[in-house]
């Protein structure tokens, strides 16, 4: 573990610090370069984009460029720590939009004074990008930020630790109710955790098609009910018309268990109140709600997803913000609506019901994987996952009237 | 002409829009990379930073990172087309950073609805970098923009516009006077331009030697003097108690004319005006204050400057800029002070005064370059400039306080 720690600093220090670099794109070397890439030469586009602001996309890098932007005030599991804490995470989300999507991306980190001065300053460079990734933004803050700059912003604007979550929680789910041949449409759902993630995850199942009051949420007080009188407006949404109040009242005959809370907040006593062929989706990272080994030992019928890479189904946000970024991008849209994020859902899902290429069971160090109970989310390696979630999100784009772009361009992703 | 501007296009847009693009400096290839990356690595160096943070510059690339801010209100002579338009010329500077110091810079074109809204966004995110250069700000604002950012901010804050030209501007003042026989305390200025370049080079020659009450500094509606009503603050620095009204009233025996206005604003027989062994730094761009075909041709006892790079002695921003911020950023500076500046104004000057090797000959496509009246600053392409003027501002800061360092690391930029 000390080892861990230092292998982990060693990383980020060693030969230069940080993880990424600016580098130039275009010739730089004779006096003639430099007289087209700055002065003179470079009059030219800015008055082309003076006349038109859309040739910002044909003459500048903001076509491909996402801001990932942080205020630090919910870093990992770590939480507040101010945004300088936050930049090693803020420049990993910009190696992994590279890495996965060849999407250039920056960190920015905010001083967060009041709500509304930081969505003003995240507004007024917002131009600057492509899209704009927000980041480990705490709840309940993280809702109004996300919704005022989507209103003032003319690029796609994305809370990751949101929708990212959402999007791969909801594709392993289908596949895992499939699995246990059951439908969202019918099944009960347990909500472990009243936080950004969790809100977003279960209005993600109900547009997949689950009912809002088959859902129980729960935070640290229990059960959000209707006669709560504590509820901020996202957990209002969630208040069920019950009279169960605690985990286990909610928990008997329950067919999933979603858990973005903590770790081992669920009892094994309550896991075996569940109905025959449950779905446990523990998510608390690095240490889920329950331990994969202790809830197998109590159910042999169930289905288990965590956030570690150690275990199988693992959800991870890698395997959808770039992607979907990169989708919006290239068909320029104005947004990341609804549409798009369940077109991301179905191709993620999609995938891991599909035979797995070698050059993925390589990247995986796994000899196979069949669609099951151990494989109902792809891997991050997966090289179709940049492919069809990034089509599928631009084409839900361009469905839906939200992208600049009429069409696919030619051969997109193919 | 046409064929210039086509080529200018499409070098920005092809093979890919822009200039820059973000590339990884760790390996990210294997599940492994990802976990010290990412999650759960990411956390070691998050908690050091939270603990102390100045580790941000141990971890991060915090502290070879350079934003290139702004607002679009003075776009290089084309005026305020807004801060999407300055892109290109955003993305070109940063382009010349890496190019010339190995930073790594990242344009932020931020919308400007009030001076205030503007210099609190630009505090808000200015943590993430380790300085931040002002660029393309229109006056008066820009002074109050730099003066407050200065204030507000831990990293340091320089305003090109007015700063990198004054330096080597500055620079090749005093290497001509030297040619010319005089010295910078005796002779009477002429300044053309009251802008934020203009007063930078009037305040930065009287921190070299310079007498403020020697200078005549002219705007639009002439000589600025002290019975003058309509003078802003930093006009009123330069209001001269004298009778004179005309540009020819000034002329009349001065040594040294600095134009930083607009094409063609000084006659001929303006010229002719000047004491014996004059310098007339003719920097407006690209059509300079006068042609120096035709100056030449009134005096043959002048020492002339231009910003155009087909002319000898280019008053060029590159000598200075990516090496002032090099030199600052390498010892951690807090600031970019007059002891600094003045240390970049006497690394530049050194540097033409010297020897020049043959590579620089060969860049600079000549056979030869002596100390004189048509080489009195250095070539942008000389290797020399990066070594000695970093190596000089970062001494500088350290000698005056403001560097986090005590001493220059062991064999810098020898």
């Amino acid at each position: 573990m000390a080892d861990f720690r230092q292998k982990a600093l060693d990383y980020h220090a060693k030969p230069v610090p940080g993880k990424i670099s600016i580098e130039l794109t275009k010739p730089a070397e004779s006096v003639g370069d430099l007289a087209l890439a700055y002065s003179p030469g470079v009059a030219e586009p800015v008055k082309e984009i003076a006349a038109n602001p859309d040739a910002a996309y044909l003459y500048t890098g903001k076509g491909n460029m996402v801001a990932v932007i942080s205020n630090g005030t919910a870093i990992l599991g770590l939480g507040n720590l101010g945004p300088l804490a936050s930049k090693p995470v803020m420049e990993g989300k910009a190696l992994l939009f590279k890495r996965f999507a060849g999407l250039d991306a920056i960190d920015i980190e905010v001083k967060h004074r009041t709500t509304e001065d930081f969505i003003t300053t995240v507004a007024n460079i917002a131009d600057t990008f492509g899209g704009i990734n927000l980041e480990d933004i705490k709840a309940p803050e993280c809702f109004e930020i996300e919704q005022e700059l989507i209103k003032r912003c003319k690029v796609p604007v994305f809370h990751d630790d949101q929708h990212g979550t959402a999007i791969v929680t909801a594709a392993g789910m289908l596949n895992a109710l499939e699995i246990q041949g059951k439908k969202l449409h019918d099944v009960t759902i347990v909500c472990m955790g009243a936080g950004a993630a969790a809100v977003a995850c279960m209005e993600l199942l109900i547009k997949c098609g689950a009912q809002r009051e088959r859902i129980y949420m729960l935070d640290r007080k229990g059960v959000i009910h209707t006669r709560r009188d504590d509820l901020t407006p996202h957990k209002q949404l969630f208040a069920n018309n019950t009279d169960k109040r605690t985990l286990e009242d909610v928990m008997e005959e329950a067919d999933v268990f979603v858990g973005v809370s903590g770790p081992d907040v669920l009892p094994p006593e309550a896991l075996k109140l569940m109905a025959p062929n449950p779905v446990v989706f523990a998510c608390s990272n690095p240490d889920p709600e329950i331990r994969p080994e202790l809830a197998h030992a109590v159910r042999d019928d169930l289905i288990m997803a965590t956030g570690r890479s150690d275990y199988p189904n693992q959800v991870n946000n890698v395997l959808c913000f770039p992607f979907i970024f990169r989708g919006a991008l290239d068909v320029r849209a104005s947004a990341i609506n609804d549409e798009m994020k369940v077109a991301a859902v179905d191709a993620i899902r999609n995938i891991a019901r599909e035979p797995v290429p070698d050059t993925v069971l390589r990247a995986a160090d796994v000899k196979e994987l069949n669609f099951g109970r151990e494989y109902i989310i792809p891997k991050p390696m997966d090289p179709r996952l940049c492919q069809r979630v990034a089509r599928a999100v631009a084409q839900a784009a361009i469905d839906s009237g939200v992208a600049a772009l009429e069409e696919l361009p030619p051969g997109y992703m193919e």
